[in-house]
């Protein structure tokens, strides 16, 4: 039987970028979709690899390029019969041009993700409050793409994205999620306080490290970039 | 470069069945590994094919058979470099014999990890209520491996499995996660009634319709398929 008899025209997910934000992803692709039975939800094929190389040490620190790593997961997915690609990893789109590249089907950008749903919640306009790690925030990663749609970005100060967004990220990536809470929400308040409209959990271990649960007593709009790129999936896959 | 380079060695995972059941599985697997950072987890191919024709109604209803779309799943993740298969659906382990025959790596069984999970429990020996799809219950997929083990078995009644076991299992498939909740709940507590020691969740399903939360209050051990795979896994790939 053909090797691609099951893999042809599905989703490809490059995960692991953490591991549990992979399954994440796909968890809320499922949730996401509207569908009575097993059979109406989008075929996904996860690549779930913790093995690539930290993207945030690599940009920030000197640390082993993540690239080829990246790049031959997207050829996987890709000789796997993928027809769209999804990469629950915010960090990792600071390679997104050459993964894009390196594809043969579309590969959905994240920020740009973030955006619709931000429009999707009815902010069109405002000042979008930033999360992330080091390295994202940093390069700027959003604020660009923020811009030129018209919202202006409000930034955690470099002490802040340390001991707030990184411990955070941190506590998520070593599965002490009950620890990740505080420094998470702490960050999107001192946001809220400098002006923040919405604040964008730009990070895929925010959104596990605030969960859904909590986000209505927050008394701000977040944006879950996990949640934003899974809507972008189903909504591009079934176009 | 190699198509196989991301993915030689990995933990392959044929799930879809149902896809939320697959992707839980992959969050379980990440929150359930001892691991500080990324590079720790275990690199997993989630094949989330949620296509794969209904199993419970192959077997009890004359719906086509998902045979071969499960071993074409098989003979992909083999082929990727899968070095050990978790199938997190029990029903599909109606199959297993065929499965595990068309995969050159080891495939874990589903029914063997809910085992262990009860001795790890401290549940050596009892009376163990079984909740699953119906194809699951009357084919006795259970039963013969915990009466082997020395357990005697406590089932739901015809009626139960359909009006309380599978109502909550086509909730979840359904994504009405809030309608799952009630006739799961109510079926653990008749098969504690009628003298349950545990009770095992015995479709993927349902370890997403009674969150890991609410268990505690239950006041009766569970023995939950998805996690007792995931820590089989973790084992049976460390060892």
């Amino acid at each position: 039987m053909d090797n691609n008899t099951n893999t042809n025209g599905m989703l490809g997910v490059l995960g692991g970028m953490g591991p549990m934000a992979g399954a994440a992803f796909a968890m809320r692709l499922a949730a996401l979709t509207p569908a009575d039975r097993d059979q109406e939800h989008i075929p996904t094929l996860l690549l779930n690899d913790p093995r690539i190389p930290d993207r945030s040490t690599a940009r920030v620190a000197g640390g082993e390029d993540p690239l080829p790593y990246m790049k031959s997961g997207i050829e996987f997915l890709n000789a796997s019969g993928a027809r769209l690609i999804a990469i629950p990893c915010n960090t990792a789109h600071l390679w997104y041009d050459q993964l894009a590249a390196a594809s043969r089907c579309p590969v959905l950008h994240i920020v740009e993700s973030v955006v619709q749903d931000l429009k999707r919640q009815g902010i069109a306009r405002g000042r979008i409050g930033l999360m992330g790690t080091t390295a994202t925030l940093a390069l700027g990663l959003y604020q660009q793409t923020l811009e030129q749609h018209g919202y202006e970005c409000v930034l955690p100060e470099a002490d802040e994205v340390e001991s707030l967004c990184m411990q955070s990220i941190r506590a998520v990536k070593a599965n002490r999620l009950d620890d990740a809470l505080a420094p998470a929400v702490q960050c999107v308040r001192r946001l809220q306080t400098r002006g923040a409209d919405a604040v964008a959990l730009g990070c895929t271990e925010l959104p596990l490290a605030i969960p859904h649960a909590v986000r209505p007593g927050l008394g701000i709009v977040l944006t879950d970039s996990i949640d934003a790129l899974a809507l972008a999936a189903i909504e591009r896959y079934r176009s």
